[in-house]
């Protein structure tokens, strides 16, 4: 996505070979009209999967889901996150380890609104490592429910979250793929996914 | 809102005579279709206001903040909560305590994108306590912005946070007022906010 890929470079600041800080415009101060824009091209992207539920993670893939469930017309979930586990029957729940701050927390979705006869689209701001994403899968897959993709905002292409989903068969769209990046500058890998 | 009253009558779950469950549409399971009618809703009640920033709190407050700065075409900032107090200079902060969970988290905001020119809309799902939206209007205070008002989706009007914020001189927009609940039914104390 040609607009979300320049506002990177103009608005985003690259810290390291692996750190992006985009809180700019993407997760702490957002640009709800880009982020609109975001969910409209994933519903494009996802057209005629006859999707029912679009589910991501709290907090910052909150407003992502937000668009896009909007321009789909479903509802969209937002797995809480717990650091204790309490796991209780009625929540599907999956651990995630986060690499960044070196710790273990569950994520959990009601039972109530996720079953077997959903048609789900994850939704997230990075794909990374792919743990959370990884986490989110499962839940959709306890549920009984059909996983028809991974949404992803910014991808590090150069970390290994693509190449767990793929080996789990994910079909996954990336709005702006990260192939390196320095302070010096950002190398996408296309300026659209490939299937457009 | 009476579309608003209406879907928690429906949908909601009284769980005691101050527990409101609404995470069958509002925070877990969300209704995008709904909360954008929300934001357009607070759009309507500041229109004239001038506002530069529409301000929440993660995770519940993204959407409804995200629906209304879409209406508004200003951006929206969500403070993040942290346990650790992990002041810097770079973040305005706020201690916020949580009768729920009986703990004090701080809340934070980086100091580039709030300033003294800036005309804030403060929104979030519920005004109950008031905790949380007095952090918000804090750090609000401390960035020397013009806090326009306070835009709550539901507001549990037998607690004390209208009261704190009245006080404080804050313009207050609930769109449910709920006057008292009970697992029998659920009292609102008008269809419309008095101002329209």
């Amino acid at each position: 996505m040609k607009e979300l890929q320049e506002r990177i470079v103009q608005d985003g600041k690259v810290l390291s070979a692996s750190v992006l800080k985009v809180d700019a415009f993407l997760n702490h101060q957002v640009d709800p009209q880009l982020t609109m824009k975001i969910g409209q091209r994933f519903a494009e992207l996802f057209a005629g999967e006859n999707i029912t539920k679009v589910v991501t993670i709290e907090a910052s893939g909150i407003h992502f889901a937000m668009a896009t469930s909007f321009a789909l017309g479903v509802p969209f979930i937002y797995a809480k996150k717990k650091k204790a586990v309490t796991l209780t029957e009625e929540v599907y729940s999956a651990p995630v380890h986060s690499f960044t701050r070196q710790e273990t927390y569950q994520i959990s979705v009601s039972r109530q609104y996720l079953s077997k006869e959903d048609r789900v689209l994850i939704v997230d701001d990075f794909l990374a490592t792919g743990a959370a994403l990884v986490g989110l899968t499962n839940i959709v897959k306890d549920a009984g429910a059909h996983l028809v993709g991974v949404g992803a905002v910014i991808e590090k292409s150069f970390q290994e979250g693509r190449g767990l989903l793929e080996q789990a068969g994910v079909r996954i769209e990336s709005l702006a793929r990260i192939e390196s990046m320095s302070p010096e500058g950002i190398h996408f890998i296309e300026e659209e996914p490939a299937r457009v």
